[in-house]
């Protein structure tokens, strides 16, 4: 891995083991590189999946087949490969996935649609299959390793392994959940891309894991944004192995469910905000709430316009208090808008109000807000109950750097 | 002026004389430089007007007005103000521009409403009105200017002037149109922002003005894009003096319509793509079309999702033929799209075609296009006969130095 992000945490957290789900890595080495860069992660019968995937059109055959599998509701395997995504590879590529689908279902005895399999890294190129059975082949029979092994094997050009965890009390029985997260939105010099995984030994319908997922997601994997492109390849997935051994959770009326949710969120939105603080370049982290929009989902869209923006980016790379770049992504957003309603606070303080600088406006806290590494930007639109926060990073010379001074 | 873009034309053109159309600049020091920043310009009696502005929702007074100006369709005199946006300043903003529209308009003899003002530079500073009166007196009486000399003075951050003129035959009747603008997109430092001012000695009936304005704009000054980010104030206005004397165009089918259009959208589209060239920090010139896609309107949504990201850009400016990025972009743009279907071309090299690499693909050719100054990307949906093209430039460390770097 290249330099840590300074926005790193100081290390990877401890996290739990969750029963029935074993985690094993090899060396397939698809680039050139001395590294584990195959990831097998072994599921218990009776494991429970539910999967989100990216809204690109052209999509990867893993992301195409993953959506598919997802509906089965029911997993054995992971296989996540590092250093080539495997995308825009045509037939050849699904023929590759489909190839590791079956040595993986032979071994385990199991159904090839319960093995799940992501890949990420450079576009265009199909899969080496002789380098993937090999790999695969040495997965299977590897001892087995900690979650820091793993989730350092699936990443690509992250600056550092991430990973959380949270538990919850289901009726009387503590449940775990644990995930992994690679990338930092479509950041790396060969499309690297976001990945995330979540485990609970929780026992839970893949009706309900579904709904759980694509809940979860909303305010923290789909509130994040580095650079605005949407990789090919982006997948979520969220696997319950049932161990715990209490009740199955069917819907979100069975008690524990609620708790179990807020588990899965507080992992979900900490997998998020660590892909952020390993965005390509980062400097500050950048928490973006907007309220008084006309709904929830205008709040978002303006949010994000605000977090896409290369002005305020670099504005805030620079520390800078340039709150008009501010009201300049609020009006392109294209949502309800009152020039003369709205107000923007950097930090603390208002700058701007009612569509007006702030009489008296002292730009001294602000510049002492802009000088640390968590920055926070409200925009109030005066119109409404509508709020979302987003979260996303500076536009630095480091971005410029990894993706335009290096040559594939 | 900061250093030149090296995409810069060798000079500025020799842009004809248009009757009616009279030049003044001087200095109101908006900011603390050294030039002129306030140009006048003089418009005969008689004058029609069109008009096309921003879609920001937070637009300034002057966009406000000029939004209202226009459906009178007439014009006598044009201010613009630069250094000093004046927007995002409420009430004290639209004082400002009223006091200059009723200053020119005494001078005149006309209605305040026939007097167009501009502003760019600075958001949130309420133009300062001491300043604009004296600065605004000066230019009443000032002597004759050139259309460079005027071209220069409407700049902020520009780092040339940039003018263009083609002409048409109405009848026997040859007419001129001649062209200025400023600016690159929302790129400046303070949020400099684009004005294009056109000006011909054609007669035209104000609608059938205004329905020109806005046919050549879709594919020119709405066809371009630096850094996704939309100003609070894009504004181009198009004047017609009638100077010419020919029998006043009215609508499509008047003799000499067809003709004049094509002046118009060939100086637009000159204007437009000058922009690009003095994007900031651009060492590129992209050109990217998009065909085969199931409509025009989709083909540019896919068009100027390619010519907005960040990774593409970034690659171009490395000089990578990563044409991975170039699918993302078109996946992310959510139109429709078949990754099977899609090809790919950089300068004339096929590099993907129907969702593949190419077989036995080239590299070479496409590395020497790349390292010239002027890119084409070809991007073919292969589903239906929609079409676009957009311009662009390369994401460089120019552009985060004038954006991070600096310091308000």
């Amino acid at each position: 891995m290249t330099i840590r992000s300074p926005l790193a945490p100081d290390r990877f957290p401890d996290l739990p083991a969750i029963p029935g789900v074993t985690l094993r890595i090899a060396r397939a080495q698809y680039k050139a590189w001395d590294r584990c860069d195959l990831t097998y992660i072994e599921l218990a019968t009776g494991t429970t999946v539910a999967g989100v995937f990216t809204q690109s059109l052209c999509p990867s055959s893993e992301v195409e087949l993953g959506r598919e599998q997802v509906k089965g509701g029911t997993a054995r395997a992971l296989i996540v490969n590092a250093g080539n995504s495997n995308a825009f590879t045509g037939f050849r590529g699904r023929d590759a996935v489909e190839g590791i689908q079956h040595q993986v279902a032979d071994h385990l005895s199991c159904a090839a649609a319960q093995v799940f399999v992501s890949s990420t890294g450079v576009i265009g190129v199909p899969l080496p299959m002789d380098k993937a059975r090999a790999g695969v082949a040495a997965a299977l029979t590897a001892a087995p390793a900690t979650w820091e092994e793993a989730a350092a094997t699936i990443t690509t050009t992250d600056t550092f392994a991430k990973g959380a965890s949270a538990s919850a009390m289901i009726g009387g029985t503590r449940v775990n959940v644990a995930g992994v997260v690679k990338g930092s939105g479509m950041i790396a010099p060969d499309m690297a891309t976001m990945r995330g995984y979540i485990f609970t030994d929780a026992a839970v319908h893949p009706a309900l894991l579904q709904a759980m997922l694509i809940q979860a997601s909303g305010g923290t994997f789909n509130a994040i944004t580095v650079d605005s492109d949407t990789s090919t390849s982006d997948t979520v997935l969220l696997f319950a192995t049932g161990a715990a051994g209490h009740p199955v959770l069917t819907d979100w009326d069975s008690p524990g469910a609620d708790a179990l949710y807020a588990a899965v969120h507080a992992v979900a939105l900490e997998l998020a905000q660590l892909v952020v603080r390993d965005g390509e370049g980062a400097a500050k982290f950048i928490t973006i709430c907007v309220t008084g929009a006309v709904s929830d989902a205008s709040a978002k869209r303006i949010a994000l316009s605000i977090a896409n923006s290369p002005l305020v980016k670099t504005a805030i790379a620079g520390e800078d208090a340039n709150w008009g770049r501010v009201v300049m992504a609020v009006g392109k957003a294209g949502e309800p808008a009152d020039r003369d309603r709205l107000s923007i606070r950097f930090g603390d303080t208002q700058v701007a109000k009612d569509g007006l600088p702030v009489d008296g406006y002292d730009e001294a806290p602000v510049a002492a807000h802009l000088k640390t590494q968590d920055i926070r930007i409200g925009a109030d639109l005066g119109l409404g109950d509508g709020r979302a926060t987003v979260w996303t990073c500076d536009l630095t010379h480091g971005y410029i750097s990894i993706n335009a001074d290096y040559r594939s």
